[in-house]
């Protein structure tokens, strides 16, 4: 928190703004004092079911604290509202809670230092705060702390890159903090063509990106940048959302295993193939192809980045809704996500690579039984039992994604009828759980999650943090075999 | 056809009509005494792979000579429409593509036996036809038809049911045959209080409800009939889509397999409890407490059965739209879909109860990875062959729904741009691959299938019949694989 109280004494904000900052410092130092007191035995050792506990754990309590300041300085009077906007921002989601209002207030009466630390999140919570607290404060030789960086890393596997875990997080975490100066800079060269694009914003929109995750600071997310600026945040999107693996292999010039990584090519072809036939469908909409083209790049590289930020409503813009079958697209760039291994949520583009060769194996195999089932990626075979858990995070993804669809569609007396469809609730559902932001109907890209009641509100903020940790961590948190067996 | 054919006579209709059903009727003969001809020879042996061919081909040519009077006697003038429509039918879906005007022209320009038809390919669908031939035709002995019933069986299991393939698929069709009396008996006596539901009515429910269809007489459904007609056609509509072997079990006295099914009492308590609470939340849109209970229940009992009819409706009503937790529990509805080795299509409940249970071994193995995965059905531990093929069932399932709905809304040009939505698209690929007929939105309770274009409905009628099929054999059919290696 020493970023956003730096910004606060910057634009010398109010006092209760520090004091905000102040309180959930001092409490995190007492308990993080508390925990260094309370060391495990030496012989204790840490297996995978207490890695995804301390994951979630960390998760829960970081949201805790983190939306102290927002209440404390009182730019938010409602808990459950701050809490999903402190997780939101964490779990690199983006959705924001707060009305139009809300946000102009902090812009306009000196919160400042909240929006910082409302992006800072996405930034913290991009490279996943456990990667980001191993890179600077690991101390476990033993490897056991791989646990938690399984629970952590987004996707189904690793990868070769944590052969040696501090050396590796140290790797991950610098090429981070350098493509995030890089946008940084590129932003600021930017502003000479884009008055819009200050100094303050330049940050806020390179920690939004760098972190897949979507906040901005006007309700109008990228829609009043020039441009080049929304060109240059459309390519980061897509740079934050590559295996980054990928830049580890260049930095190495490893260039064969960069060529021959199928998720990247997939992710591409998949990223072309959409950009051209939105762009060709809302042609119509927009005053000239280079202005339809960069609407159409800009919106699809935010939602399969799963960043969420917006150039354009394609919901309920000034232009109308843009033809189905873009939306469609969208919604299915929104399911698939990136690629794993990146800051970005959702299935991940191998796992649908994985599911759909799964699906034309077990086709095969009913044609002809004897046949052998082997999946390959990227030319190796896969472990079967990899292919096992995608196909059952897929299943437990739907059905997780479905039930909160359901749940949040109990009670919420402040959304208006007409946005209170099954679009609204299954891309609210959808776009939390795959971490993205927007989705379409209420929660479209010029409307928010604030007309949700407290229990949806929760409800959508478990999604987050589920969908952050890859599902499994907090359900093994919530359930009752865990505790029954003791710690 | 020869139940049309005396429809047609019955009502003295015109001579084109008669013509109709004599074209298709000579056609299916001379096929038919073809096929008798060119024998297979006698050490053939019918493979899994060949019964799903014989099944998929069997469906096709069926609905593309079952359109066939439609087109002759001019009431539909085009193709994809007819095709649609029959296939719909057989299908048991009873989505229907025709406009409100072009049903009403059946009804009353001499068209009887045309809705007659059109009812009937729903009840010859509902046993399938397969069995349906089986039953009076069964000729090979040697139990290699089983590929062919395993093909056409809906659900997981086909059940101890089939030891004796020719006596139980004569047994299944005697319950089928008993139950659609019972029905039709129910229907009349109906008629004293509900002049609405004339014996021809009755027929047209009957054939219908024991299909798990849903073509109705007139574009308003069953909205016109009495109360006690509408509670009539609701229990029948439940009857219809419970396992028949639990029928069978009955009338053997097996009592103790009935109280021990699983699927049975899981899809007893989801009827009951979305019953309640749908009650409780239109209660406010309609006269009484009655008047809503009844528009629950059947709503309920129509889409969980995937049947199809409606007595209000739900989505653009004169008493407004239902709110919108009621439509997200109707939408779970209609993906789960009934019992397995029932007339109806979906998901079905056995399928969800293994999910759900699988789901929750998944998890449990995470939490502590030496635990056994053991699941039960029935008190009985399921073979890991039945769970992996389930779950490559609800991918397989979620997959072609999703890329169906994305396939259909390409291009619709007739289609009112306020119903072109993500809602419309995803519950009208998951209405017809559900075999249930109405969804939300354009495909309302009020709507129809009539605005989509002529591509929309082959991807639609391919998902009926995929639906119906239980997908693989038609993927079979149309894989390369399958040809390559000959017949």
């Amino acid at each position: 928190m020493i970023v956003p109280l730096i910004t606060a004494l910057v634009y010398q904000e109010k006092i209760m703004n520090i004091i905000s900052y102040l309180i959930p410092m001092g409490g995190l130092i007492v308990i993080g004092a508390l925990l260094g007191y309370f060391k495990p035995a030496k012989d204790t050792r840490m297996g995978a079911r207490e890695g995804y506990i301390i994951v979630s754990l960390s998760w829960l309590l970081m949201s805790l604290f983190g939306c102290l300041p927002f209440l404390i300085s009182g730019y938010i009077d409602d808990f459950f509202t701050a809490f999903f906007e402190i997780a939101s921002g964490f779990t690199t989601t983006g959705a924001s809670a707060l009305t139009g209002d809300q946000l102009l207030n902090m812009l306009y009466n000196g919160g400042h230092s909240l929006l910082m630390w409302r992006s800072f999140s996405h930034w913290i919570g991009g490279m996943g705060i456990l990667v980001f607290i191993l890179a600077i404060i690991l101390e476990s030789k033993d490897g056991s702390a791989l646990h938690i960086l399984r629970a952590e890393s987004p996707g189904p596997q690793v990868g070769k890159i944590v052969s040696k875990m501090k050396i590796s997080s140290r790797i991950l975490y610098l090429i981070y903090v350098a493509m995030t100066l890089l946008e940084i800079i590129a932003l600021n060269i930017c502003h000479i063509f884009d008055e819009n694009m200050t100094f303050f914003d330049s940050l806020i929109m390179s920690f939004g990106t760098a972190g897949t995750g979507g906040f901005a600071t006007t309700p109008a997310s990228c829609a009043l940048y020039a441009p080049c600026s929304q060109y240059v945040i459309a390519i980061f999107m897509l740079l934050f959302s590559i295996n980054f693996s990928i830049y580890y292999w260049i930095i190495i010039k490893n260039f064969k295993d960069v060529l021959h990584n199928e998720e990247l090519r997939f992710f591409l072809i998949v990223v072309i193939i959409s950009v051209a036939m939105i762009t060709t469908q809302i042609l119509h909409l927009y005053a000239n192809t280079e202005e339809a083209f960069r609407h159409a790049f800009f919106t699809v590289a935010s939602l399969v980045s799963t960043t969420g930020y917006s150039t354009t409503d394609y919901w309920s813009g000034i232009q109308g809704t843009w033809p189905i079958f873009s939306l469609m697209i969208l919604l299915f760039l929104m399911l698939c996500g990136a690629c794993a291994g990146s800051t970005a949520g959702g299935l991940k583009q191998s796992r649908m690579l994985i599911l759909g060769k799964y699906t034309g194996t077990k086709i095969k195999s009913m044609i002809s039984p004897r046949s052998v089932e082997v999946i390959r990626l990227d030319g190796k075979p896969l472990d079967k039992k990899v292919v096992d858990s995608t196909v059952a995070f897929f299943v437990l993804y739907i059905m997780v994604m479905l039930v909160c669809a359901l749940l949040i569609s109990i009670y919420n007396p402040l959304m208006e009828k007409d946005y209170a469809t099954p679009t609204t609730m299954i891309t609210a559902s959808l776009s939390c759980i795959s971490n993205i932001g927007p989705g379409l109907g209420a929660v479209g890209p010029a409307g928010g999650f604030s007309d949700f009641s407290w229990f949806s509100k929760l409800v959508l903020t478990f999604e987050m943090i589920a969908g952050r940790l890859e599902l499994y961590p907090l359900f093994i948190l919530f359930s009752r075999t865990t505790w029954k067996k003791g710690l």
